[in-house]
């Protein structure tokens, strides 16, 4: 019996830890793996040979690594391609000389093709290896699943900030706009999702090229309908052109402002110099969305741990390899959201980016359509019960602390 | 029997509202007056005669008024201050036309000013009105009570994003700074509560001249020794002479970047100038840091609602007016805090500043001593019990459901 790797890499999420400690309890329920080693670092620290022993981590600490966000394992930004077979070999040496026949990897996109690139070179060379994907991304762009571990908790979170935020501007009586930035830099599902608490006036996409008139129009209709407009802004907000808002306002605009700062610092300048209203607020979610263990999804990190157990469990089949796992959206007896489990090949993962559906879209920045929030509805639903520390804050564990 | 009067002002934060519903509840439970009123958008709708009875909100009501942000009667920037008789003439008349004779102001510094000139003039012009505050401030600068309503719940958040942000940062390996911006324009107190987490490198406070070589020194140090800094800076601070970093770098610095935004981008950008780091992150808390009802302090929510029904019981003395009631730090009989309630007069509460003291402070932007810890630990301790709705938000109610 060989052991098993496991490793982060990418932007952390909310529950990435939780789809970890899936791992790391499966192996416990089932000890398929020796030993479950988790690399540091991502592929980075693999490759410079860093493990650290996690199969007995005992259920007291699982419970608080499933609300510990970010990765507890540290992430890279470093990314094993097809073709880097200096990277490959050294890999495949870590894996043996640490006696690891499976591997498994949570990430985005990026992280699935490693796992697809490293299968396929496995293959190729005859060795019996295998690397198995957990998905994860606040951006929600994979194809294949309904969504990804780590969204729902952003967007629960984007939607506290919010609503929260909402009624702090709606206690003002002075003419001010508001505006909220959220991460997605090329697709716009967390910007979206805040539509679900009901307080967004107009919804700027990165998936609709922005018109800087019509949108001006609007905010002054809405200027002059209730005295007040309140925006969220996806941060890959961009021109026909393709340049981004948070570029600051394009040449050839008719303006030439050099605003530094995001796609919300643009907006609240460009409504500002427009004469629309004297003044506006800029609330950018920026790292907050993405690792909010105060706000975790019930859904979300359920999920996220239960897609951990999945992957380990379905590794008990030996031909298991290349694949990953993900969330299908299912109905229980009585029509309710339900998860069901699938792992389907590592290529249909890597290679494709999910934006938010045009035909959910409304026109004219009016947010997204009823389709849309039913989607987005059961995902953010429940709250986890938080373990909290004598300091008045969740606990967590950091990577050190996992022996 | 008259009936009372209450108002909000100021910058809302994430539990005046619980001082409000101490105030109604009080009023339930022992019926000093007929009805209790609300004024809308603080003295301004109050001036306008929009009030808003509140005297029978069922508990049930009472209790997610209590876990809703923000001020949930509106408030105004408008001050009335002493010598606009016309203002105090027609307040008078609103009062005298809805039979009030006693007024709760819930406010900061400016608000407490008003109950003070108010008290004055009624005194002035032989009226038997009562005015009477109730303190909130997130920036905790009021002199004679401990700590501010609003302060407690603003500082948990903000540690609550510190911790998260703190752990999102260190999973990476590339070098890059953080830096966090807190509100607090002339008292560093929300920023200075950060370093609870034993997260904070370096912090940087409006009560203390910033030096900008001193402070890089520190930065370049702290990438040396560890590859990482973790900077958290107050909104006001400043340099020397009295210029806002916000404002951008001073212009006998050296360098004339015309940098947009906040402190924290300043900061960000100073450091990747002078070479000691490519890039880093800035994360402002911005408004979500005062209006978090999914992050409230439980001795935040129950302190702002016992000074609610406080002001409301202190007021069976025909004779209480001109006063403002406060927090003062206790022990229980193990030595562990408790809120002391007591009530002083108005001018004390409105004509001054607390700043951070001073020597609580340590060198080198270092962050603050123990005793500071040892102060801000208990405010944020425990988590009060929040009523989800269905939508998997905190339910909220909105000044128009109040009847």
């Amino acid at each position: 019996m060989g052991n098993c790797l496991v490793a982060q890499s990418g932007g952390p999420t909310a529950v990435i830890n939780a789809s970890l400690a899936g791992v790391i309890k499966a192996n416990q329920l089932d000890p398929l793996y020796e030993r479950v080693l988790g690399g540091i670092h991502g592929i980075e620290g693999v490759l410079a040979g860093k493990l650290y022993d996690l199969t007995d981590i005992p259920e007291s600490e699982l419970e608080i690594l499933k609300q510990t966000p970010s990765s507890a394992l540290g992430t890279c930004r470093y990314k094993l391609k097809r073709g880097q077979d200096a990277d490959f070999t050294r890999l495949m040496e870590v894996m043996d000389e640490n006696d690891i026949d499976t591997m498994f990897y949570i990430g985005g996109n990026d992280s699935m093709d490693t796992v697809d690139a490293l299968s396929e070179w496995a293959a190729s060379s005859g060795s019996s290896k295998r690397f198995i994907g957990i998905p994860k991304t606040v951006d929600n762009d994979l194809v294949p699943p309904d969504h990804c571990p780590g969204f729902p908790s952003a967007a629960k979170l984007a939607n506290l900030i919010t609503h929260a935020t909402r009624l702090d501007y709606d206690a003002y009586t002075r003419p001010e706009v508001f505006v909220l930035e959220t991460m997605g830099r090329d697709a716009g599902w967390l910007a979206a999702s805040c539509c679900l608490t009901g307080d967004v006036d107009l919804l700027v996409l990165s998936e609709v090229a922005f018109d800087r008139d019509a949108f001006l129009d609007r905010v002054q209709a809405k200027m002059d309908e209730t005295g007040s407009c309140y925006i969220v802004v996806s941060e890959g907000a961009r021109y026909a052109d393709g340049a981004y808002l948070s570029a600051g306002e394009s040449a050839n605009d008719g303006f030439a402002h050099a605003v530094l700062g995001g796609a919300a610092l643009t907006l609240k300048q460009m409504i500002v110099d427009a004469g629309i209203a004297p003044r506006g607020v800029v609330q950018d979610l920026s790292r907050a969305a993405r690792s909010s263990n105060f706000a975790q999804s019930k859904v979300d990190v359920t999920e996220a741990f239960d897609l951990g157990i999945s992957a380990h469990m379905r590794s008990a089949d030996p031909t298991f390899t290349a694949k990953v796992v993900g969330v299908a959206r299912g109905a229980d007896a009585d029509g309710g959201y339900e998860a069901r489990y699938f792992a389907g090949p590592a290529s249909e993962f890597a290679n494709f980016v999910k934006e938010f559906p045009r035909e959910w879209i409304l026109g004219d920045y009016q947010g997204v359509s009823a389709e849309a929030l039913d989607y987005f509805r059961p995902l953010i639903a429940g709250e986890p019960a938080i373990i909290y520390g004598a300091n008045g804050l969740p606990k967590t564990i950091k990577p050190y602390n996992l022996r």
